[in-house]
Formats: structure tokens, C-alpha cells, sequence
């Protein structure tokens, strides 16, 4: 599958709101199958080069977070694991995990909706995307979309607590 | 394929040492493909449950690193993406990302040979095994089979240099 936002006629660019919403429509569709609702995008050069959700749950896979999903996509896509031209949209501030895969990718800029006071680490319990020590920075841009993507997550974590009780997915939390 | 680090009579159980070593057998293999030669295996109960090498340049996977490769595996085998009962033995401390899987991954017990003083997420740059505010804490052995491990990563950079000044790989740089 291959996804390319088209601009409109006066318009240059798909531009950042385009892009989250897409890991937005994403998102809600892994809210359907039981996965904490959190999409990604990967755009290189103006073309979204991979996209992923959160499948943890679906494949008992503790990295399957939407992040690394996509950013694997991406590398392979483009046959490279240096992604300095690409830009990381998720709905989620990522946690330690997919902040050191975005250092690892080289990645070019971070643009995330709603901020993880749990386990975000670009910007609340760490910036690992700023850290001088580390062999690569970035950009990171946030709050593209952040009231859609916040509610979207609450309500999945409302559903679920008025629920069956089955065991509660514990990302983002 | 299935290791199993048998215990001679005598010897109650293999210990980390024994797992160690098979953690450096990996990651030299990789070393002799052109990766950098860190290998990591994970033991549950005794048994080898994952192991796996490196495999960045071959893959083009930024995510591909030998921890975030063997607890994926991990995960698989044990049907489940909970490893607390687990212990990950890796030739070189992780990166935040790898630390992060581990914390994602509900991990019990990490056993590193060396230190990574550019990128080592355990104990050198950050200690993210030990963060109150994350929702996961572990066990973190440090210096299993050190000199060896410390010793095969300066000889393949030592024999990069030395080489035909190809693009040197940078991990545990």
C-alpha cells in the first residue's frame, strides 16, 4: 500500500496537520482491534514512504510500537536505515524506546500531537532528541493535532475501563 | 533453531557466564558479516529462549539491533510480550532504545559485558532501568565476560580503520 497526500491546487505542500491526520485515522483503526490507539507516519520528500500502528497486543511483540513499525518501513523503503531526510509523525510523544530508535535512524525531525507525562521522552520525563552527548539531534515539533489525538486516547481508556475488565493495554499509561 | 546451555553434573545451573559467552560467539559471527559485533540472548528458566546478532547494515533497520532482535524473538516463543521472568544478556551496554524495549518488554534481569560511554542507556549516559517515574524497573549486572566483549568491539573498529575506508558502521560510536 502506498500512500501520497496530493495538495490541492494553490497550495504547495501536504502540510504537518495532513500528515497527523493521517496516523490519526491509523490510530483509530488500531483502537478497533484492541491496541492503545497510537499511529505513525514516515514522510520523506513530501511522500509518506511508511505508516504503522501500535500492534503489541495483536503481535505479543513488546517493540511493536507504532514508531519502530514505521521507521523500519522507512528503512527499507528507502534502502537505507538513515532517515536525516524524513520527518516522524506520531500521535503520541514516543517513549525511551522510539526516541532512541528516531537517534538510531538519524532521523530528521519529530512532530508529535499529545504529550506522555508517563513515558514521553522527547519532552517530558527526558528530551533525548536534544541531548549534546548523544551522536545526533533533531527537530521536534509538538502539538500538530493534540486535542483529536488526546481525546482519542481517553476515550479508549474510558471504553476500556467501563468494559469487561480484561486486561488493560498499559502503553501511554 | 533451540540452545539450551546444559548444566554438567555437579553444577546446578548454567550461569551468566555460560549465556555470556554465547552472547560473544553471536556477535562475532556478525563482526566476520560487516555488522558490529554485539550479540544478545535472552533466558528464561534456564533456557535460551532468543538470541540474535546485530544486523543493522544487513537489514538496513535502524531498529535492528541485537536486543531489540532477540526480545522480539523472545516474545514470540514465550507468547507473550511480558518478560519478567527473563534475564537479556548483551555483549555491550544498550542504547536508549534498547533500554527502552526492555522496560517496554516488562524485562527482569539485564546482564551487559561492557560499558558503552557514547550511547549505554543502563548505566553510562542515563540509568533508565532504574527511573522511579517509568512504570518498570529491572535488575542491571554489569562486567560479565567484560574484556572480551570490550576486546572484539576495538578489534573490528581497529580492523575498519586499518581497512579500505569504507563507511564505518557507528554503532558503539
Amino acid at each position: 500500500m502506498h500512500w501520497v497526500v496530493h495538495h490541492a491546487a494553490g497550495r504547495d505542500l501536504a502540510d504537518d496537520g495532513d500528515y497527523m491526520d493521517l496516523a490519526l485515522r491509523i490510530a483509530e483503526d488500531a483502537g478497533t482491534q484492541g491496541e492503545v490507539p497510537i499511529g505513525a507516519v514516515v514522510v520523506h520528500e513530501g511522500e509518506v514512504v511508511a505508516f504503522a500502528a501500535n500492534r503489541r497486543e495483536r503481535d505479543q511483540d513488546p517493540t511493536a510500537h507504532a514508531e519502530i513499525l514505521a521507521l523500519r518501513q522507512a528503512g527499507q523503503r528507502l534502502g537505507s536505515w538513515r532517515l536525516n531526510d524524513c520527518t516522524l509523525y506520531v500521535t503520541l510523544e514516543p517513549c525511551p524506546m522510539c526516541m532512541g530508535a528516531a537517534i538510531n535512524a538519524r532521523l530528521g525531525r519529530l512532530a508529535f500531537a499529545c504529550r506522555d507525562p508517563k513515558a514521553g521522552a522527547a519532552v517530558s520525563l527526558y528530551a533525548l532528541g536534544h541531548d549534546d552527548r548523544l551522536n545526533h539531534r533533531m527537530i521536534v515539533s509538538e502539538g500538530v493535532r493534540r486535542d483529536p489525538a488526546s481525546r482519542l486516547l481517553s476515550q479508549f481508556f474510558a471504553a476500556l475501563r467501563a468494559g469487561d475488565g480484561a486486561d488493560r493495554p498499559d502503553r501511554a499509561a
